[in-house]
């Protein structure tokens, strides 16, 4: 029987496809996880695939009634409906990916010059004798000179440095950082680095290889420090109310940092000492906290941070343990709100560099927006609060084996798919976008976020409505999951500030929605939702979605960026020098936007 | 009745002398402590003075016979055959000085021009607002580089600027060291700085006002390493022999540090954190044990430093916690047995820039030694061990109250002087020199050491021959104070290995002792001394005692001149770096120059 040889990028995942046989079926065989809610009937259209080249069937009826002419040009196909007529390579865009694929390519990938801050020098020494008496560390630097200019070694390198060489036979390599000695290790020897995106909720950890910027390991870890608030100002409270709060936040922090970094070398066999840098993103209150910076000046106005330069400070000083005179880099602070992490996704997404208007939104439990137009940016910094990671919601729950991850409502009908396809146990992020938008859709949702009274799946529990999408009966028994109307109300509000946010920043530049050119999504929440979704319940503006990108996690590719470019460094020293400020409460007509914005299609929505 | 007005220098003490009166009775009324063994009888020539302005009584015929006529013509008279006819200006000679007395003026007093690595600026900030949003550590940076350039702030001032600033009310204090700040306090603060000798047996430490120069306090106090061993060698085997013994060490010397530091602000009721910059010096394995580096290598030929340049650390670094980013700078060492300490002494001396031929000393457990010739320096290091500190000599102890410190023999008959003038308990470095001496001429010991038993005080104890200093009648039946055979032994050894240093030198240079010009003794021990007694034995080169120059703890008072000056950290790495060492093992006859310098008066002394 005939067969075709197929690729699906940006996996790189290839194999064989009888004739006759659909590309999501042969996605599925292959471990390629495509969105696909409907099981292939053709219902949900989320299984879009691009066909970078290759022939394929004709487009179907569903296919010419879901894709514009433009985007059938563009090879843009739904995966159910498609049968290679040849050998194909296809394209998998990132939100047609189920949530475990994404975690494989999130971040940017950028090519880069590399030019890490640390490099490595051999030396071969001769050894002291009677007529030559030099100390150790002289016939180490005095060799070191012949090949690059360095004028100092780390105290905790002088520490081992006698023992080592004798016990190497007076054979070394040296990582050499701004003319100082850092690390001493035989030869030869890796050198990695570590690039950390500190979120509140989540700590991402990228182990890298300096000497070619490949990253070795990767590895996402709760933040310890959820446990004292979910949010900055729950964090900031704490630190102003207890004596020990600080100690305690950096305590937690670094903690995590440290535990990370040992986790991300035991994924591939690394010792922590061959760490020589560390770069370290985040907000700016997590920025605070993890160095033991004070953060009451954080929470009264101006809001001023403690620092926001850019610093370059010793592992040991915040108390991290790698190669013995390591530094950490973190990138600058903007304001009080908005911090390195978000300098890192400017960075990383060159958003400043495009032309026209751009968005480029980082959607966490804080969401910092900026509006680039022709390289001039300014940013805010919206409070959207945890709902959007399944806090305050009632059966919210992480991305994790089980939960809800999309969903659709076909004639009245639900339809979903869980993470893994396992049963369900609660609802993600993604898959309460998806719902918010499919009962407003539907019309279960007015415009004011009621829930009306208007389908079988609505009921009233404990005095207020809830749409049931798995009742207990399909559960065997245990706890129907729904989704209440206090579920919507948070929702809202999360929506609004990010709405808000968008509005403000579009009104200072005096400018709408029609003229941006392109909303760049960053941050691993944005890069589950489906855009559409977003765009339905008006927190995302009202555009084409070929003018849409999920970057998934910019700011820990910033970090890499960071990591392995002192150029980098350099131009993330522009950016937040360049960037502009807007503190949200001093915006004209905030509050009168904010309100408007927790309508699900509200007034200053073009399509309402 | 007529009285005169009377002024001892270098002390500064002033008061009226009635005529009539002996100078030496002056002094003592107005608490000048001279050395008077005799009682002013004018038999043991030790209250010397010398008279800089006014008019005195002629020479007695003692004087006469004591001083030669150079002296006289320059003044130098016993005080007690001395009576003023005019107001007076007199000079103590360190040498006449008593032990308590000499602590006071310890040290080598030279100008400056001060030039210290910290510098202070007023900073006077607009405060942030709603328009004004830059954080706080730019705007410090910002009104700095108004006056200096500045790049960063150190990681421990970040720590606590935010909220120091809102209390001063934008008003601050900024310590700049080396385009960083490294202090914030508050307008107008005090900036101190710290220096410290670290001796194998004591730790002087000098608290000093970086603004004037001047010293504010000054302490010493025993190392604590020495309960794991008197020399520096014990103290190297039990860190090789002992795992935890390098951490041991380390955490003596720097809580010893840490403890003289408070001790010297409570003096002057200072705070620690107004030291800004600290400066140490030690011999080489100090220096080491201090830093917690490496000292293996020091314990095996060809016994090179870990580190011999200068360093400049983070005080928290090595344990010390003073000003937040406050460094210590440690002098450079030159070998694996002359250190910093060595160098320190050859800044405050200015050996290097003498004519002539200059020979430099400072006498410890370990004696390094200097000889310079028009501008050429060449050192040694001998292990003379504790014997002149009162160790492994049975009555032997520190210059404490009731040390016997100076001692005579006068037609056989004994006379000493103890330390504050109690009762005699035991017998501190400068009198067993003056003992060893006195037994010498007056025939006791014969050139080889041994005691003859042709004194009425000389016995025999548990088979050894012992001489009597104080019986136990004397002490009201209380064991006597002797000095033994074996105590002899142990002072020959002492002396044998500083005279071999001065051989060796003199050797390599091809140079005899006449040659030299001057001779500088410097260090606490050394201070103490009666040279006479160190040239009767041999140890100190025979020569005219007017080339003598005992400097007390020069290099305490090298370690202070870094402490003020940039510019003579800069000398003291051209010293290190031209200073020739020979290692004493490695010269030729060393052994036979050895052995002859254990006889008392040694054949290859000029006077043998």
């Amino acid at each position: 029987m005939k067969s075709y040889h197929i690729e699906f990028e940006p996996l790189g995942r290839r194999g064989e496809c009888p004739a006759g046989q659909s590309l999501l079926d042969c996605a599925q065989k292959l471990g390629v996880g495509l969105v696909s809610i409907c099981g292939g009937r053709g219902l949900c259209h989320s299984c879009r695939i691009q066909v970078l080249n290759g022939t394929v069937s004709q487009p179907t009826s569903i296919e010419r009634q879901k894709f514009s002419l433009p985007e059938l040009q563009e090879g843009y196909r739904l995966a159910c409906q498609t049968y290679p007529t040849s050998d194909c390579k296809l394209w998998v865009p990132v939100e047609s990916m189920s949530t475990s694929q994404r975690t494989q390519v999130e971040g940017l990938e950028l090519s880069i010059n590399l030019d890490p801050p640390v490099a490595v020098y051999h030396l071969q020494l001769s050894p002291p004798s009677l007529s030559d008496l030099w100390g150790d560390a002289e016939r180490v630097l005095e060799a070191l000179n012949q090949q690059v200019h360095c004028l100092t070694i780390d105290i905790d390198v002088l520490r081992n440095l006698s023992p080592r060489l004798r016990s190497w036979n007076w054979q070394a390599q040296a990582s050499v950082r701004n003319k100082e000695i850092i690390a001493l290790s035989s030869w030869p020897s890796r050198q990695l680095g570590l690039a950390i995106d500190l979120g509140t909720t989540k700590i991402a950890g990228y182990l890298v290889d300096l000497s070619n910027g490949h990253t070795l390991a990767a590895k996402g870890v709760m933040n310890p420090q959820i446990s004292y608030g979910e949010d900055v100002v729950s964090r900031i409270s704490h630190v102003i109310d207890s004596p020990a709060g600080g100690t305690r936040m950096h305590k937690l922090a670094v903690g995590a940092l440290g535990k990370l970094a040992t986790e991300l070398c035991n994924m591939v066999d690394a010792k922590l000492k061959e760490i020589v840098e560390v770069v370290i993103v985040g907000n700016t209150a997590m920025h605070h906290l993890l160095l033991g910076l004070p953060v009451e000046q954080l929470a009264y106005s101006p809001f001023v941070p403690a620092v926001s330069e850019a610093l370059d400070i010793k592992a040991r000083d915040i108390g991290l343990h790698i190669a013995p005179g390591a530094y950490v880099h973190l990138l600058p602070n903007i304001a009080g709100f908005v911090g390195a992490d978000h300098v890192a996704m400017l960075l990383a997404t060159e958003v400043g560099q495009a032309d026209g208007l751009s968005l480029a939104l980082d959607i966490g439990t804080n969401t910092e927006i900026c509006l680039a137009s022709d390289g001039k940016m300014t940013s805010v910094s919206c409070a959207s609060g945890p709902a959007f990671e399944g806090g305050h919601i009632k059966d919210g729950m992480r991305a994790a084996k089980g939960a809800i991850e999309h969903f659709r409502m076909e004639n009245g009908e639900v339809q979903f798919q869980t993470v893994d396809g396992a049963p369900p146990v609660g609802i993600c992020g993604s898959g309460i976008f998806d719902i918010l938008a499919q009962l407003y859709l539907s019309g279960v949702l007015d415009d004011k976020g009621r829930m009306r009274n208007n389908h079988p799946r609505v009921r009233t529990c404990e005095g207020q409505p809830e749409f049931v999408i798995v009742n207990e009966e399909e559960r065997d028994g245990r706890p129907a999951i729904t989704i209440t109307q206090q579920d919507v109300r948070e929702l809202q509000l999360a929506k609004a500030a990010i709405q808000t946010g968008i509005q403000v920043l579009l009104e200072a530049e005096n400018r709408s929605e029609e003229d941006i050119k392109q909303v760049i999504i960053a941050g691993a929440f944005g890069t589950y939702i489906d855009v559409s979704s977003a765009v339905v319940i008006g927190m995302l503006p009202s555009l084409p979605l070929n003018r849409f990108r999920q970057v998934g996690n910019a700011a820990g590719a910033g970090a890499k960026l960071a990591l392995l470019s002192c150029g980098k460094r350099a131009e993330a020293q522009v950016i937040a020098r360049q960037v502009g400020y807007i503190e949200l409460a001093t915006a004209p007509r905030f509050m009168q936007t904010f309100v408007e914005a927790t309508y699900i299609r509200s007034h200053t929505n073009k399509g309402g």
